[in-house]
């Protein structure tokens, strides 16, 4: 059950789509200026047609006609963009396998995934292509790959960066994200596509997920204990907390999360799917069917449990409080995993990411430490809104750290 | 070319959908209790078929699944569910004249408009049916009836409240509004839908928009002028800015608006009106075919300058900044207006509403005048996610004039 049986395990497989569409160059001048981006097929250009990561959407879909909002900013702000990258099909899988396209490289360990959806871009920023990639992060499409190829990665409170021109997937979950190599060009980029907070806060004290490091792999947690000490060194020692409720606890959260997902997807793509009939790899056909499925059952108080968890999370973290947790649960598994582990390690990854994904949280994925050579992300989430202070602790954190 | 030919213009039309559509009793406890409360038929309600003030939709859907998390939130807080109230065709409308099901009634002058497309559940408010009601606002349609019935009116940041179950406009201007009659209510009803704002900001400076002013009546400017005074010798004078750039001003703005709404919503409903072929009534038949020649036509850069605009917002009103500007530029207009006073009067509102919209940001009207015995509101305009300060402050400048 294998996605990936005819390619090689350890090939080293561009991060960008075959098919045409069009480089531009930057503006020339701004605060971006001779610094490259690369952008995940998900987002429009005008004048090309964007390919959803699956080769019956790209051949049925017509031209862009509108280039997308987020992308011309960064032209403006005078980066070029250089390509548009490899995708999950309809950005719907965590992995970074395309059945049709190939695994792009994960460059920090090759023989391993790089993580999905946004993986092209992920690999094209840590194999060095290109200096920023725009990603789109609805389950943790922007912060699983960026740990698991050793970079940086952002993904913004729901809702504060425009989501134009982008495929949508999940849109009560969607966000548009982004990967750097360092911390500082990381918030470079939110000075151009976030603006300024509502108000300046400054992150003032610390939770530790118990229950987030608890489902992480122990070696994993070892390795995460000197940026740890780091972090309480600025923010003073953490309150312990666990964010899965009595009843289920992250698990209970993390089916929710994939319901709701699945709900919305189906509205979204069921309507496609059953018409065009495209040709998907096995195990995303798998996941649409199920998403299908789920669309048909009654649903039940997920959507209520939701928006009491967001509360919850609102009054946790309001005036300056950070949550710290992994951003995946291992280093990046080998590539070509059977299904039953693909499962595994995708319902402890999204238990992780699904905190911020249901609370429509801003959270950061950092690079600092490294399991058996493979890169280990931390990750922060602050209050919804605060997206400027997070990024600015990420570079005092990392600042900390060299 | 009035769409309201066949009813009297002084009829008393209850702001109530005609269908069955439920009543829920709350939960009986919390700290709604004892409140009651109607909801604009866009909203879902477990079991009925959601009228979107069209019969045609009426007939040509299935019931709702589920109910609308919001409506679950006022239930759970122990207010009781009323009823469905009419809204415009499609929420597509600011007069609220429903050709099918009638104005409802404004309650403070009758042979007025009540304003749309929340018309139904402002005049449950105005009329004292409801203690309660939720709107949605993509435009203005909670701004513009609270102004022009008398009562207060929220529009949250974009994104802030859940939009689940509730009929989708224009995507990335939607919102989820409410309704009262006393300022303490419209906090408290933040407080359950919103939570807390992330950090906690104090208004601390305002800014008047000129040219907000100078596009409302005269009359309307002069009964402002008190409250404008009061909430001076809250937050000091203000600092004049103008809001529309050196090109076009507002009216550009204006315009950059109903192209991006215009072009999302037929991307929402032009699927269904080309296959449903509804009857619409004459105004509103209109507007979708304006929608749907924009559709066609080659964007340009309003994307672009609404994120520009947007940032521009942010950093006016960041750190406890305050625009006021009328809600409306004028009393209510009379009942079955002429198309080009319709028109007139639409054009010069969305220059004063758009500028929350296309920025994102929450905004409150508050009935502080009257001119001709007719209401007059006032809005405060502050950063996103500011909510709560901003519900505050309102509260504040209220009790400011008694």
């Amino acid at each position: 059950m294998s996605t990936t049986a005819d390619s090689s395990p350890h090939d080293w497989q561009r991060p960008f789509v075959p098919h045409d569409c069009g480089a531009i160059a930057g503006s020339g001048s701004g605060p971006l200026a001779h610094l490259s981006f690369a952008v995940k097929d998900i987002f429009d250009i005008a004048g090309h047609v964007t390919g959803c990561g699956n080769p019956d959407w790209l051949a049925g879909h017509a031209p862009a006609a509108e280039t997308a909002p987020v992308v011309l900013q960064l032209l403006e702000a005078g980066a070029d963009m250089i390509g548009k990258t490899i995708t999950e099909e309809l950005a719907y899988s965590l992995q970074g396998e395309n059945y049709h396209y190939g695994t792009p490289v994960n460059p920090a360990c090759p023989d391993r995934i790089p993580g999905g959806s946004s993986s092209g871009s992920a690999s094209a920023v840590a194999s060095g292509d290109a200096d920023i990639a725009l990603g789109s992060d609805t389950g943790g499409s922007v912060r699983l790959p960026a740990a698991l190829c050793g970079i940086f990665g952002f993904r913004p409170s729901h809702g504060r960066v425009s989501l134009g021109g982008v495929m949508p997937l999940a849109p009560s979950f969607d966000t548009v994200g982004w990967f750097t190599r360092e911390a500082n060009l990381l918030r470079r980029v939110g000075e151009i596509l976030l603006g300024p907070d509502a108000a300046e806060v400054q992150a003032s004290r610390l939770y530790l997920m118990a229950d987030g490091f608890e489902l992480a792999d122990e070696a994993l947690r070892e390795a995460l204990v000197p940026s740890l000490a780091a972090l309480s060194a600025l923010l003073g020692a953490p309150a312990v907390v666990r964010i899965g409720d009595n009843e289920g606890g992250l698990t209970a959260l993390m089916l929710r999360f994939r319901t709701l997902q699945a709900r919305e997807i189906w509205t979204q793509h069921g309507p496609w799917i059953e018409t065009a009939r495209p040709r998907f790899g096995p195990e995303i056909a798998a996941r649409f069917d199920w998403a299908r499925r789920m669309a048909g059952e009654a649903p039940r108080d997920e959507a209520l449990r939701r928006e009491h968890f967001s509360l919850r999370m609102a009054r946790l973290l309001a005036g300056g409080g950070v949550l710290v947790l992994p951003s995946a649960p291992s280093i990046a598994p080998k590539k070509g995993l059977e299904l039953a582990a693909s499962q595994g390690f995708r319902d402890r990854t999204l238990s992780l990411t699904c905190v911020a994904g249901m609370a429509r949280l801003p959270q950061v994925s950092l690079p600092v430490a490294e399991v058996d050579g493979c890169p280990v992300g931390l990750s922060l989430v602050m209050a919804r809104g605060l997206d400027m202070a997070l990024l600015g602790l990420a570079e005092r954190l990392m600042a900390a750290l060299d």
